[in-house]
């Protein structure tokens, strides 16, 4: 992938003066996940679970100009700060990738039934945690199947790693708040590993073509994020306002307190890793 | 403690001619928790949750020939194989340390509230994961307050490690299953991290007089032992029979998965090391 420029993709995907190593890391991670399947210049990308498209500005660049990307995600415009969903797509599309982008204010599923267009690939990076339930899993992969797209990548964090216990731990600890919480807004809803997306893929009529792993960029901040959320304030307030069972509480607290142990012998921020991404290829069955 | 000899001990608990290297760890690493502590010989030792007597045993013969241990556990007398509750027990009583030693099968917060004996020590060595619940633990050390126990002397698993990651998320899978089981009979009911542990002690009356991390040795099996369960068809039994929501299944489906990545990555079996235990003593505020 040495033909892409990570910071260039940044600089486009960037707003503001301040974080622009925040942004480079992103880009960069992002582009190591797409450097694990083979997507060719001028390909039809649809994109599901776009966000703020940090995953789409290198997916515009990596199809060039006769490719085209359609990103889709659920939610709202205003979501996000300092800038919102609506901004950064909108800065995105005043780039020279602009062009090459589709931005689709949808939900996928819906998006995907009532849309007519032929695409190489349908892409999810690092998306299906957000998803509300298994259920959201299933029909979005069952959709994909009846749809004319040729392939499925889709890759998320592995839960594995030798190095990033601390990481795993956290996403394990906000996952188990966030079941207790109907209406989530956290990155992390629903919990899937490899070995349950893909028997989720299978059983909706998909066939896995290749998976690899991607050992994240030591600078991949992603890892710190989820500990330093599950360490902070806002965690606790959510483990009460949410979790009413002292059994499951206790055991929820005891969690967070592996996290914190997980982190301070890994040594503090500055060592925190994040775990593996699983990248995988699939076809229909 | 290298007066303590750790092979005569096992083999006054080992029934049986198989296994005596599991027996021997077992020993070797009660030997290892109970040197963080200063139990003189001579003191009266009060054991709750002895089961088996693996620490009792140990403890006897820490105190001498005029100390004594009175050990307590709610456990049945036919629970375990190949050898019961009741037949470890009657083994070791019938050793030299037989004298030294009372067993009480009883509740021991109800053994507490009615026995009127002096004790120098209460001793509770990786026994709180097997409560019911958190109340179980607050009762206890409530009673305990109010009893004339001098000191009280708690060891458990720490849930930290910079080698054990795959003994820890077994713990926490276990964990996450059994509370759905309402009549858990697994090695892991309640999981309580040692600041939970030292939160409920505080608010019974107790405060801390000391703490230590023991890191076991590499041949401490209990580790492996909760991995091969975790990964083991029993699991995922009690994970279909007791679970029933789609969403909360994934998430400790996801976690089994996570555990399997861990012990994979570390190298298999003869790998898997087990997590610090936190050894605390006690007294009253």
């Amino acid at each position: 992938m040495t033909e892409f420029d990570a910071t260039k993709i940044a600089k486009i995907c960037h707003i503001g003066t301040e974080h622009f190593q925040a942004q480079l890391q992103s880009t960069e991670h992002r582009l190591a996940i797409l450097s694990k399947w083979d997507i060719p210049k001028g390909s039809k990308v649809l994109e599901l679970g776009c966000g703020q498209g940090d995953c789409t500005a290198v997916l515009a660049e990596l199809v060039g100009p006769n490719g085209y990307v359609t990103a889709v995600d659920p939610g709202s415009l205003d979501y996000g700060s300092p800038y919102t969903l609506g901004q950064a797509q909108d800065n995105i599309s005043s780039s020279v990738l602009g062009p090459r982008i589709t931005w689709k204010h949808a939900d996928p599923i819906e998006f995907l039934k009532n849309d007519d267009g032929e695409y190489d690939v349908a892409a999810l990076v690092l998306c299906t945690w957000y998803f509300a339930s298994p259920k959201v899993l299933s029909d979005m992969l069952s959709t994909l199947t009846k749809s004319k797209i040729g392939k499925v990548c889709i890759a998320e964090w592995g839960l594995s790693s030798t190095q990033a216990q601390s990481h795993i731990l956290a996403a394990l600890a906000q996952a188990a708040v966030q079941y207790h919480n109907p209406s989530s807004s956290s990155n992390i809803r629903t919990l899937f590993s490899p070995a349950v997306i893909e028997a989720s893929a299978i059983e909706a009529g998909l066939k896995l073509q290749s998976s690899s792993t991607l050992i994240p960029a030591d600078n991949v901040l992603d890892g710190l994020w989820e500990v330093q959320m599950v360490l902070g304030t806002e965690f606790m307030k959510d483990l009460d306002s949410f979790v009413k069972d002292d059994r499951q509480k206790v055991l929820i607290k005891s969690m967070r307190d592996a996290v914190r142990a997980s982190y301070e012998q890994a040594g503090g921020r500055k060592q925190i890793r994040s775990m593996d991404v699983w990248c995988a290829t699939f076809v229909k069955a």
